[in-house]
């Protein structure tokens, strides 16, 4: 595609975060997004000029052939993840994609051998990568100024946990929430070498149903012999708690952002600051820069970053988590067979 | 114009300042921006996809003449500003203007009065006023949160210096750089009553030779009995320096961000936090709220604000203030003559 | 006095601060309080024990003539100061005095004398400068780690105002109050040159009946050309708000202390840390610090600072204050002739 | 012991914790510190006049065969304590002792039971709980801000490692250093029930050639069902790293101490704020604290806390975690036999 055309792209998901990706893709002043696709029609057309968008459409299969989209950002319930992935891939369309792509770790690995085979350019929506603070540790980090690194800390803890009916299809909480925490430890440490997974069940009652967890602490080995751990909790009253650290030899990285309002409330019990209650509260400025960062990639010929290696690597921490909680044991990633 | 109509926009001046406005004007839903306009073709063509404008035109008068253009963004140098406004009007078209209207006050009071006769839509552009911090402040004061507001403090420091060509024709120290802390201070502490300003010139020969200063410390009294303070400076080499504190009877609320990347970076010499360097960087999300703002009011049929009267008033405690140092002495704001 | 022989302390006043001083006296290791004098004898005696004292005694001449007493420490109610510092002059004991030495500029500049022409250690309690984070500013500014300095803050609010029978003595706001910030000013900035201040009455009825104010805001400047401001209030229910600020040609110095329990409490409502409500609470290891400096300068035969010079020009700083409140102009520290 | 009389204490070493003890003592005003004892007499002698004691020894025998001594605070080599315990408590005197009691377990259990069975007071020196925070957050804890506790998470991290020779003496990380994290722990949230602990070296050979670590994470899993986390390293180069952390229902407490000089830096690279290096900075205030309680227990009748129970409870969750690391499982502290 020239330099001098816009990208030309289909939007697949209207949803909460569709709408989301409509009014950054609108913003971006070298693409066209073509049309939004959503089976439910009228979300569709509700979306469109959220988008700019010139059309919108409730067929899928129809979109994907259409030979005037140069790439696709999905945005659709999970289980569509892996088969739109296919078909966008086989008619060469450029992909960005929320996470995950399947629970099922062999249908990640099969639409993702799929993206490799015919070599369109892919993207994870791992947003937290494109957040300021995680993306300038990440420079500070391979620029050697923490030298040696030594031990990693997450904490990823929602509002409020999600209604039952999304706890069902979420994978647990492993594959559904800590996969984020696990990608920044990857992003920010390198890969995993074996994993230990406490987890226990504190207030959601819908979770043991399923033989989920609400709470969980997992012990990291990283490969270059660091340690780490992730704290996970599906409820934390006072918002939206992510906060990681990254501990070496000449120093430390405390990613946290707080207070969300630029505003201190001194009163007689105290000063007050106020929390984030809502990932797009926190992350909607990584969220537009993740977006953006996907089609620089596409115009400049650039593989983009994280890709399907990305996507299946911490998608395995995953499961290796979840199988250590389930199993009470250590397991080693290089159980689950190669990536 | 209709609610199922985009407003019809044209954005006048395609410099820093008008790319910023082309950016944000790009991702407003409601609203399609018909041309740029600005004197340097290149700069409006150039301007024309940061907007995703139809058009690009070099020609003020043409585009004002347009019955099909519903309201203008005015981004252009100042000394054009109080035309363009008075052009605007007369043509019905809904005004948003960068401040300030003019140096000259009794040049801001001709074109407002022009807006206040053909009482079209006007907003001023103290985006500070659209910042989370300031405007969650006017809200609780509001809600009479603080009781009684006693005293009031802002800071307003640049990074550095402008040119000598632009303070040449910024109106002084107190009009062009005071002015966005004493329009902070009228929006949370109501109208001033009196001023005394004491500046200086610590290291910046160009503002000796103009008869200007670099740093101000300036009193305020506001008609509510309260007493207030800001301290100005041309440069702080730490970054753009903006902190206000609003002080009553239940509270106290200080306004300050800090850091601008929600990273901290604990190494030997003890912790470090990253600076704002940049007053977009700082206010860039302000400046997308105030012209969604904007629009909106002009959608729905409600006056915008800021408007007219405080374009004039914080505008005229500037002039006080530059009276008060210039002469050595209190300046009451109604030595001024009528707002 | 020999190196290893314990200084010999006699206490006057067995009050609030005399007692605190009682205790920090106990934990020196080369002094013995050899007597704790109080008119009011019962107080006397139970603040011996807390000075680990030998003696208690009602009588300060007696005390005064004593040979044995290297050195006095005078927590006396104000009025007593001058006389006191006086009579220890005389005997040739080293002198710690509470600020003022008197309400009356005039007997301040005599007590003065007497130390000067007697030439005995004088230390007047200016606890702040020995506060880790003053004393640091102090030495980061000597170092000449913020270059030319060129504006200072300081804001000094009281958690609640002192009972009317306190303020009827108390010499007024500016010098009761304000002269920790105007001491701090000149520790931090050097001399101040002219001061023009703004005071009101806000809440506090028995200030208005005195002539006196609650809230002020003062400009200062200093005679480096320099510009400063200090805010005061008589009441601040979040606490004891100390805050000041050197803004300077490198950088700036914000001192500041909080929270004052090193404690974060997230809750629903925002996170919450804790403040400062009294004092003792901010300033309890200053005074420890202050009292060990004062002991050590006599020790090594050192003038001890802050002395009377500083005694002296930073009570000037609050008489051109007052004065400058009460004639509504600004006033000339050179106009209430030399220090 | 009469209300009126002084406590008669007699300090065990004099060291460099024991000098700190001793300024601590002098400067409580109900007890008197009769001898200072040390085994090398001319640091018994320098030691006394810090105590304001009345005499020094290096016998420890004739010491605690003393009549007139009420109470002991030992602060000798580990290897000592359990003898110096079991003698101080056969002579009924008031025992405080810094921790650990003995490396060995059994030891440990031993000592112990002779404090049981001559039901002397007895404290052990875990001077965390008596910081303003600790000490705040168990309040909270305790009147059930938090309602029911979910995750903890402590960081203790050193500025650097000890020299060889204390390596060696020390019983290994989890013993010597992560003890007061495991202290706190169930200071905050109560027994632990299992722990599973990874260790690495990452640059201490020393440590490798001892068979100990510099770097370790452990899990807790807490017998409330409750998860934690505790994450140990040697070496910080940014100072003294002791952050703790108890989510729960109602929010969260963070338990956090900076920056160590009440001064923000503001500089070109960002500000900066200053660090702890060294334990007696962080936790001065605790040591007084700490003391105190215990004079003030011995004085009113109370056990003082915390006792022999915390001293055996907290050193068996040491024991569990390096039998965990050891043995690379998990390990119930029931493993372990009675406490």
């Amino acid at each position: 595609m020239s330099k001098t055309q816009p990208i030309s792209v289909a939007l697949f998901g209207a949803g909460r975060i569709g709408q989301e990706h409509a009014r950054n893709l609108a913003a971006l002043p070298d693409i066209q997004v073509q049309v939004v696709c959503d089976p439910i029609i009228e979300a569709a057309q509700r979306a469109q000029p959220l988008a700019r968008a010139l059309e919108h459409s409730a067929n899928f299969q129809d979109v994907m052939k259409r030979s005037d989209i140069d790439a696709v950002v999905i945005c659709t319930p999970t289980d569509t993840h892996a088969d739109l992935i296919e078909a966008a891939a086989r008619t060469g369309k450029a992909i960005f994609c929320e996470k995950p792509i399947a629970l099922d770790l062999n249908r990640t690995k099969q639409a993702l051998q799929e993206v490799e085979r015919t070599r369109v350019p892919f993207q994870i929506g791992f947003q937290r990568r494109f957040d300021t603070g995680y993306a300038e540790a990440k420079r500070r980090i391979e620029k050697n100024e923490l030298g040696r690194l030594d031990q990693f800390r997450a904490v990823g803890r929602d509002p409020a946990p999600p209604p039952a009916s999304y706890l069902e299809k979420s994978g647990g909480l492993f594959i559904d929430q800590a996969i984020h925490d696990f990608d920044l430890a990857r992003f920010l440490m390198g890969e995993v070498e074996s994993v230990s997974a406490w987890g226990t069940v504190r207030f959601l009652r819908e979770a043991a149903a399923l033989g989920d967890v609400d709470t969980a602490t997992t012990l990291l080995r990283f490969t270059s012999g660091a340690l780490g751990v992730v704290e996970n909790s599906r409820q934390a009253v006072y918002g939206y708690d992510i906060v990681t650290e990254v501990f070496g030899e000449h120093g430390k990285l405390l990613i946290q952002a707080e207070p969300k309002t630029p505003l201190r409330h001194y009163r007689k019990e105290g000063y007050r600051l106020d929390h984030f209650y809502f990932f797009m509260d926190r992350f909607g400025e990584a969220f537009r820069a993740e977006i953006a960062a996907f089609f620089a990639a596409v115009r400049e010929g650039r593989a983009p970053l994280p890709g399907a290696h990305d996507a299946l690597a911490s998608q395995q921490v995953s499961v290796a988590a979840t199988i250590s909680f389930r199993e009470n044991r250590p397991v080693k990633l290089a159980e689950l067979g190669d990536s």
